[in-house]
């Protein structure tokens, strides 16, 4: 028999608080722990068709079994979900079931589905009840924590959305298992930036605990409460992006120019790799500015390296980046205020800062250098 | 020569407080007003056709005057354009303006402009600056004020939008002259509307006061800004309307309905006309459940009447209404919480409450006389 641990990880945002469960078989526990919390309420489950493949039945029933009614609404898998036309989709899929504002929204599935189901949430009868139960490595330890929310425009990722926080988070570290490698050592991607930001001792100890990590042991779910705790840490410093809050996006405006690059195309580049060459290319960087060892970025990519992540541009199938692309791309991320370049930078692993006022010259001529593999 | 006078009214939501100036030539001085409290703005003016064509330049030129560069998106007039479509377009256009967080979205129009564009301003990069040039009397003294932002989705009105409160609302009284008579007694009735509220003395100062009003005498102003702030206390109260707010849905719940059932059709029913027979129905449900006395509803029909505005079912042009239909369209309402209905009664002029526990078949037996003419 398993003796079955779930951590409870608190976010403190006064009257908008709520728990992040984490261990195995939250979705089974999901009816118990949501009729436990919300008493009465009805729900919408918005989810993709690979999870729903999976998981939507086990957790109908869980909820079923809690005398929670929740209408479906299965959605197809990717990036491209987060579209103006599938929150619409979404929007009055919700409505018809004619739920209430008290009622609630709940997000099955990755970064993608939480994105666009809290966008959901926080729009229809402007703001339902919202409830994450991500089944991504990325989603359990990133996207569900902290009330972003949001999609894609023709010009770039997440330009349109809003902040809206879940009421409760149930992160069954069990569903992991079918996850893709790819997708899993993605997530592992966002699990390393909490220790590259300020988390020295946690990098080190991921150094040592990868390969429990990838291999479902206990370390697994201590490396998802520790980023969540992380995060979530963060997140009731800043809730609305407005200081501290942007350390998270440490490797984030390399990654998403990268992936804006790729059109998001996923044979490409996930969005976890483009974060883990954008980790690499932020340490390179800084090492370049003189602010941050040598030894240190080397440390960094080897970490990410050993679990199967990309570090460098090369390393992307398909036709090469240009300067003018990621830089056209970066401008519009919306990190940048008016001419100068927001970045997030780094003195070494762990001592992560915003750095307010890059120079495009000395970022131009960097990008060529990584382009060119030099 | 006219002394120009200006009238503010403060809102006051902490953090989030802003003031409404309210006079004549307030489009000419916007440029002034908005750069001497948000220097170094750039901003989209979303407007519609028929506004577009009398005051969009004015306002640029203001705007240019003063250093504010502005991108015009312009949509057709009328409620249609609160969609989903619309809203993309917009939204997709602020972006392609490369306008940062800190820069604004300004609505130039009445309250279809100011909930579409203050919704984009909600979601855009997750909220952007708002401002609103509201040009109806309705707009001016109603939808501009309180953050409530939206679109209408298939099942009904205002289903899907944000909380989004403005910078700053520079009411101008002058643009009202080129408003349609209908459309300035359609505004009246929210004016009106706050009399019933909790207003009587002002409710009576209406009755002396509604030729000039009508006729653009000061008194038009100051009726202005008395339903500025009429609706700012209830506002500061209840940000969020979960208590005290939904008194301001006196006559809206009918209202709503009615404007379902004629599918928006403006040749039929405008918002403010569906808000008077509403109002008006509202105070006699009120009497035929013993609340209130058929003499201050008689009293509340002839104001309205005198204004020229709809109180009864069958001054609606076009086919009568169907018992079923207003039920179908009352219980999708908003206001709608579980199977109980929600409904603002009240116990005579300036005596309004939320009532939780309306009783179907007595509304139902109502709706029946009403259509009925009785
Ligand atoms: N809101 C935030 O704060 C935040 C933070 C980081 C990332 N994000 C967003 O998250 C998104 C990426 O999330 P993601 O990486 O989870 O992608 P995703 O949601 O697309 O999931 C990846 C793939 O894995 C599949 N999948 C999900 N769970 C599975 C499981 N348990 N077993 C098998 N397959 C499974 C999905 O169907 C999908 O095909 C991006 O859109 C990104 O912008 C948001
Ligand atoms: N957000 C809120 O709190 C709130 C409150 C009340 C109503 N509303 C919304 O407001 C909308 C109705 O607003 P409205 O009555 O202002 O309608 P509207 O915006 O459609 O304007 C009415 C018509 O008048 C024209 N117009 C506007 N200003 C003019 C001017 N100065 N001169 C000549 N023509 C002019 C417009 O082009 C339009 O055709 C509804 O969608 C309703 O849901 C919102
Ligand atoms: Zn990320
Ligand atoms: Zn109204």
């Amino acid at each position: 028999m398993n003796e079955v641990t779930t951590r409870t990880v608190r976010v403190e945002l006064g009257a908008r608080s709520y728990d992040i469960l984490i261990g195995e078989g939250l979705i089974a526990g999901a009816g118990t722990a949501i009729a436990a919390r919300l008493p009465g309420l009805r729900a919408a489950i918005v989810t993709d068709e690979t999870v729903a493949a999976l998981y939507l039945e086990p957790l109908r029933a869980s909820l079923r079994a809690a005398g929670i009614e929740a209408t479906p609404i299965v959605l197809p898998p990717g990036e491209t979900t987060k579209s103006f036309s599938h929150l619409q989709t979404a929007v009055e899929a919700v409505i018809a079931a004619r739920l209430e504002r008290g009622d609630a929204v709940i997000a099955l599935g990755g970064g993608v589905i939480g994105d666009l189901a809290g966008f959901v949430a926080g729009i229809v009868r402007r703001g339902m009840r919202f409830i994450q139960v991500p089944t991504t490595l990325l989603a359990q330890v990133d996207s569900s924590v902290g009330g972003k929310t949001g999609i894609n425009s023709p010009q770039g990722k997440n330009l349109v959305g809003v902040f809206h926080q879940p009421s409760l988070v149930l992160a069954d570290t069990q569903v992991l298992d079918s996850l893709p490698p790819r997708e899993f050592a993605a997530g592992y991607a966002e699990v390393v930036k909490y220790g590259l930001i300020d988390r020295p001792d946690f990098f080190e100890w991921l150094e040592r605990h990868r390969a429990g990590i990838f291999a479902g042991q206990a370390a697994r779910a201590e490396a998802i409460a520790e980023s969540c705790r992380a995060k979530a840490e963060v997140v009731a410093d800043d809730e609305r992006e407005e200081g501290r809050r942007a350390l998270l996006n440490l490797g984030h405006t390399f990654g998403h120019a990268l992936e804006k690059a790729v059109r998001y195309d996923p044979a490409r580049l996930v969005h976890g790799e483009g974060v883990a060459i954008g980790m690499a290319m932020a340490h390179r960087f800084s090492v370049r500015l003189g602010l941050c060892s040598g030894q240190d970025a080397g440390r960094v990519a080897r970490h990410l390296e050993a679990a199967g992540l990309p570090t460098r541009l090369g390393e992307v199938p398909g036709p090469g980046f240009t300067v003018a692309e990621l830089m056209g791309a970066i401008r519009q991320d919306k990190k940048v205020s008016r001419e100068r370049l927001t970045f997030i930078l780094t003195r070494g692993i762990g001592e992560a800062f915003i750095a307010k006022d890059v120079e495009p010259a000395g970022l131009e001529a960097f990008l060529a250098d990584e382009i060119a593999g030099r």
